[in-house]
C-alpha cells in the first residue's frame, strides 16, 4: 500500500506544523513556520536567490504545459509592469472535458478525510515554500511590487494565509466525530441504539478567480479552503498574473499525484485576450464556491448571478484614518507616509481618506493646524521617497493603465497638497513609477463628497477637513456603512474620541488600528492573529480567515444504521 | 451591581449543562436535560398536564400584551385545526418604531459577551421548558399535531434543538481569545509588538419566520442561534401558529428585563390577514439574517430577494425511500407505515417516494412481488390506524385545507394501493382527521414522473415500482438533486446496493437511515447528534445544526494598538 505509506509520511511530516497553526489561531500571538528573510532560503532544499532567478528566467518563453484533460488551446501573454514580456503560454480550457475530470477524483479525496486532506495542502505550501525566491519574481513581474515585497507578500505571508485556512479547514471538519454509537434510554425497555457515521463532503468543484496585484496572497486563503475541505478546485487567474497561480497549481498536482491521487483536484483556467471565462465559469452548475478579489462591480455580479454557488468576495472598500490627536507626532508622521506610498498604494488596504479636524490637532509638539498637518505629512513622503532607488524599492510599479488615468486625474480633484512625481527604476526604465499624490478635500462640502465616498485605488490620498473629531466620527461611519472599508485607523490621545470610534468600528464591522507610530502599518495584516476584513461592510462579505470562511465549503453526510432491530423486544 | 449578580448566578446555574451540550455535540451521543415523558412535569417549578391545560385555556379570547414599542394595533384569530377558536390577539408592530428600538439594546447585549449571553438564552430555554405543558396545547392548536406529539416535538425536542444552537453558537465564538500580545521578533531589534482584542459582533436584526407545523421546533434553532451571537430577534410567525412564538417571545423578554437587558432585543410582528408582513420584513435594511422554514417558492423568493441578509432556509424535498431487500420483513413494514401515519405526513421528513423494484424484493420470510410489498403495506398502515381513536393519537389532524385537497387529488394520480379514510376524533368533531393514501405509480412512466418528482405535502406516499435496483440507486440520485430531500430511507441486505445509496448520499448531500426496523423512525432527528436537513441539496440550504449554521451570524471585530511606540529605538 504504497499510498498509505505517502499519506502517513505526509501526516507525520506535517502534524507538527498543523498543531501549531491550530494552537495559534486561538491564541493569535505572532507564529509563522514560513521564514521573511532572504537569507533563510536556500536550505533544506529550498531555491536561493540565485537558483530562484534563475528559475525564472528559465520559465520564460515556454509553454506550462500542466497536464490537464480538455486542453483546447494555449493561452497567455503576460506584459511585467517593469516592461519585460514572460512570453509564458498556459492552458486553455474545453470546461465539458475539465470540468467533469475534476470531479472524477472527488471521492477518494473525500474518502480521505480531513487529516489526510490536510498533510496533502501542507506539503503543496511546503514545496511552494521552498520555491519561495522563484514565486518572488513571479509575483513582481505581474504584480508590479517591488522584489521584497513581492517576496515577502506573495511568499511567506501568503504562504502563511494559506496554511491559515487549512488550519481552519481542519478544525471545523475534525469537530466531528467519525462516528458514534446512539443510545437512547427508554425505561424499562431496551434502549433504542443507532450506529452513526458522519463524513464531510465536498460542495463540488470550487473557483478562485484571482487578482492582478496580489495573487498568491488574496488566492491561497480561498484555495486551499476549498481543496482542505474536499472541494476540486479551479483557479483562474487574472489574465495579467497568470503565472504565479500557475505555478502553485502545477505544484498542488505533481503533490497530489504523488500521493496518489487525481491531480486533477487542482487545474488552472487560463482565458483568451477579453475572453471573460469568468462569468461563464462562475455560473457553471459545477461551480459550487468561488473566491473572488477585485473591483465591486464585479463582485457584486458574482453574488447576484452565481445563485448556485456560495460565493466570497473581497472587494473594494473605501478606507479611512482618524487623525485627531497623537503624543508622537513624528511617529505617526513616518507610519502615515509608509502607509501611503507602499507598493504605490495599490493595496485593498492603503488609506484613502485622512479625516483631520479642520481647527487642527493635539501633538506632542504642540498644535498642528489641518494646513500644517497636511504639509508635514507631505513632507515625511517626500523624504521617504527623495531617492529613486529607494522610493522603486518601495513603489514598485503602478500595475495597469488605469491606476496612472486615475492618479493623473486626482490631481483636479482639488488642492494638492503633494504633488505625484515620476520615479526612474534603477533597474527597469520601462517601469511606471510613481510617488503618491495628496490631494485637500472638504468634509462639509458636498461636491468633495463624490471623490472621498469612491473607492481610488492607487497612489491617491485626501486630507479630509472636517468641523471636528464628532464629525470625523460620524463621517467615519458613514463611509464603512455606504462604501466599505478593509481598514480603520485612528490616532488620538482623547479616550473618549478613542471609545467613539472604537463603537463605530464594532457597529459598523470594520478592523481597526490604533495609534499605529511605529513599524507596524495600517495596510498589513499577519496571518493567525489578524482578520483582513471583516465581511460585515460592503469592502468584502467575509474576512480572512474565520470559521465562516471555511464551514459552508463542506457539508456533514450522517449514515445512520439500526443493526440490532431496534424495539423487537417491545 | 445587581444585573452582575444576574448574569453570575445565570451562569452559575446554566454552565454546567451548556458544558454538556458542548460535550455532546463532539461527541454525537444520545442526550437531553429535557424530559420527554409528562410525568416529569409538575417538579421543580415546572407546570403539570393539568396547570398546563389550565394555564392554555387562561390565555384563550384574551390580549397578548407583551409590552412591545411601535404596536399600532392588535391582530390574531388563530383557529385550531381540532375547531376551536384561539381569539387570541397580538400586537401588530409599526416597523419604523419597533425595529430601532429593537437596536438600541445591542451594543449592551454584544459587550456582555458569549457567555452571558448563552446564559440568559439557557435561562429562556428553562423557562420554557417549565411552561412545557401549556405550550404543548399551544403546538397542538396551532399545527393540529396530536397532543402527545404536540407535547414532545413541541416542548423538549424543540427545547433541546434551541439549546443545541445556543452551544453551536457559543463554541463558534469563544474560539477566540477576548485579546491578545503579538510579539514579532525583528532579530537584533526590539520586537514588533501589538495589544488586540477580538469582539463578537452581531451583524444586526435577525428575522425568523416561523411555520404552521412546527412552530417551536423550526423556530428554536434559528432564534437561539441569532439571539446568542448578539443579534436582537424580531419573530415572525405563521398567522395560523402565532401562539406558541408569542409565548417563546414573552418568556424571552420577562429574562432579558431581569437580567438588566433591553427586552426589545426580542420581539414579534404578527400580521393582518393577506398583509403578508414577511416579503416587508426580509427587505428592510435593518435585517441581516433571516431563518425561515416553508414552501420552496418563498424559500426560493428570500433567497433571491432578501440579499442584504444571511438567509436560511428549510424549503421541501422530495423524500425516498429505497425498499430492496431486507432480514426483517415485518419490522420494515411496521417502520414505514408509522412513518408515513406519524402527524398525517405532515413533516418535511416524512418518506413520499418508496422506491420498489417490479421484480420484487428479498425478505426473511422469502421474496415477496412488488404488489405483495405495497399490499402489506396498506395492510400494516391500516392495522396501525384501525381504531379512531389510536388513529388520532397518531395522525392528529390536517394543518389546512390545501393539505386536506391535495390527499383528495391523489388517488387520481395512480392505481390506489391504500385509500384515506375519514377518522372521526374522540373529543374534536370538527377535526378533518385522515389517514394516508397510498398510490402505486411506475418509475419507468414518463407521465407518472410529474407526480413522483413533485412535493405532495401530507399523507400521500407513491410507491413507486422501478426496474431493478440500480434504477432505484439512479432515481434516487435524481430526485435528490433536483428536487432535495430532507431524509433518505434505505431497507437493503445487499453490502453492494448499500455502497452505492450511500455513495449516492454522500455525492448529492442527503441524510441517510438505512434499515429502520424498530422504534426509531426516518422523519425524526434527534439534537446533539442527527443532522435536520444537510444544505447540500435543493430542499434546505442549512443543516440544524452546524457550525455554518451559526458563524455567520456574527463577525469579529479586531482592534490593535501600538501601545510602546513599536520601532521608536530603531
Amino acid at each position: 500500500m504504497a499510498a498509505d505509506v505517502t499519506t502517513q509520511a505526509l501526516i507525520d511530516r506535517h502534524r507538527p506544523t498543523l498543531d501549531q497553526a491550530l494552537a495559534t489561531i486561538r491564541t493569535r500571538a505572532y507564529w509563522s513556520p514560513h521564514p521573511e528573510h532572504p537569507k533563510a532560503y536556500g536550505e533544506h532544499g529550498s531555491l536561493d536567490a540565485a537558483a530562484g532567478e534563475a528559475a525564472f528566467e528559465a520559465l520564460r518563453s515556454t509553454r506550462l504545459d500542466l497536464g490537464q484533460p480538455g486542453t483546447d488551446d494555449w493561452v497567455g501573454g503576460e506584459v511585467s509592469p517593469y516592461g519585460i514580456e514572460l512570453d509564458v503560454s498556459y492552458p486553455h480550457p474545453d470546461l465539458d472535458v475539465l470540468l467533469p475530470a475534476m470531479r472524477a477524483g472527488q471521492p477518494a479525496w473525500r474518502d480521505a478525510g480531513p487529516e489526510v486532506r490536510a498533510a496533502v495542502c501542507l506539503e503543496i505550501l511546503k514545496r511552494i515554500s521552498d520555491r519561495t525566491m522563484e514565486f518572488a519574481h513571479a509575483v513582481m513581474h505581474t504584480s508590479g511590487q517591488a522584489f521584497m515585497m513581492a517576496f515577502q507578500a506573495g511568499g511567506p505571508h501568503a504562504q502563511d494565509r494559506g496554511l491559515e485556512a487549512v488550519a481552519y479547514a481542519y478544525a471545523e471538519q475534525a469537530r466531528l466525530p467519525g462516528s458514534a454509537r446512539w443510545s437512547k434510554p427508554q425505561g424499562r425497555r431496551d434502549p433504542l441504539e443507532l450506529t452513526k457515521h458522519f463524513t464531510p463532503v465536498p460542495r463540488g468543484i470550487a473557483l478562485v478567480i484571482g487578482c492582478n496585484t496580489f495573487p498568491t496572497w488574496n488566492g491561497y486563503p480561498g484555495l486551499f479552503a476549498s481543496l482542505a475541505t474536499g472541494n476540486a478546485v479551479l483557479v483562474k487567474p487574472h489574465p495579467r498574473a497568470v503565472l504565479p497561480l500557475a505555478l502553485t497549481v502545477r505544484t498542488a498536482r505533481e503533490v497530489l499525484t504523488e500521493a496518489d491521487f487525481d491531480p486533477n483536484l487542482v487545474a488552472l483556467a487560463a482565458e483568451r485576450p477579453g475572453e471573460g471565462i469568468a462569468k461563464t465559469l462562475a455560473t457553471r452548475p459545477e461551480i459550487r464556491i468561488i473566491d473572488y478579489t477585485g473591483s465591486t462591480e464585479f463582485g457584486d455580479w458574482l453574488e447576484t448571478h452565481a445563485r448556485q454557488a456560495q460565493v466570497f468576495t473581497e472587494k473594494a472598500g473605501v478606507n479611512p484614518v482618524v487623525v485627531e490627536s497623537t503624543d508622537d507626532y513624528r511617529g505617526m508622521l513616518a507610519n502615515l507616509a509608509f502607509s501611503l506610498s507602499l507598493y504605490s498604494g495599490q493595496m485593498c488596504t492603503t488609506p484613502q481618506n485622512l479625516l483631520i479636524p479642520r481647527d487642527g490637532i493635539r501633538t506632542d509638539q504642540g498644535p498642528k493646524t489641518y494646513d500644517e498637518v497636511v504639509a508635514d505629512l507631505a513632507r515625511g513622503v517626500d523624504s521617504l521617497l527623495g531617492d529613486d532607488t529607494r522610493a522603486s524599492a518601495l513603489l514598485g510599479a503602478l500595475v495597469n493603465p488605469g491606476v496612472r488615468a486615475r492618479l493623473e486625474a486626482a490631481a483636479g480633484l482639488g488642492e494638492v497638497a503633494l504633488p505625484s512625481r515620476a520615479v526612474t527604476h534603477p533597474d527597469f526604465p520601462d517601469a511606471v513609477v510613481r510617488t503618491p499624490v495628496i490631494v485637500k478635500l472638504d468634509g462639509a462640502e458636498p461636491d468633495d463628497e463624490a471623490a472621498y465616498l469612491s473607492e481610488c485605488f492607487g497612489p491617491v490620498s485626501f486630507a479630509v477637513a472636517v468641523d471636528s473629531a464628532a464629525a470625523a466620527v460620524a463621517l467615519l461611519r458613514r463611509g464603512i456603512r455606504e462604501k466599505g472599508a478593509m481598514t480603520v485607523g485612528a490616532y488620538t490621545t482623547d479616550a473618549e474620541v478613542e471609545r467613539a470610534v472604537e463603537e463605530v468600528c464594532l457597529e459598523e464591522a470594520a478592523q481597526l488600528s490604533l495609534n499605529l507610530t511605529g513599524g507596524v502599518y495600517v495596510n498589513q495584516t499577519a496571518a493567525f492573529s489578524d482578520f483582513h476584513g471583516s465581511g460585515g461592510n460592503p469592502a468584502a462579505n467575509a474576512a480572512l480567515t474565520d470559521a465562516a470562511f471555511v464551514a459552508n465549503r463542506f457539508r456533514v453526510i450522517e449514515v445512520r444504521r439500526d443493526d440490532r432491530g431496534n424495539g423487537k423486544n417491545e
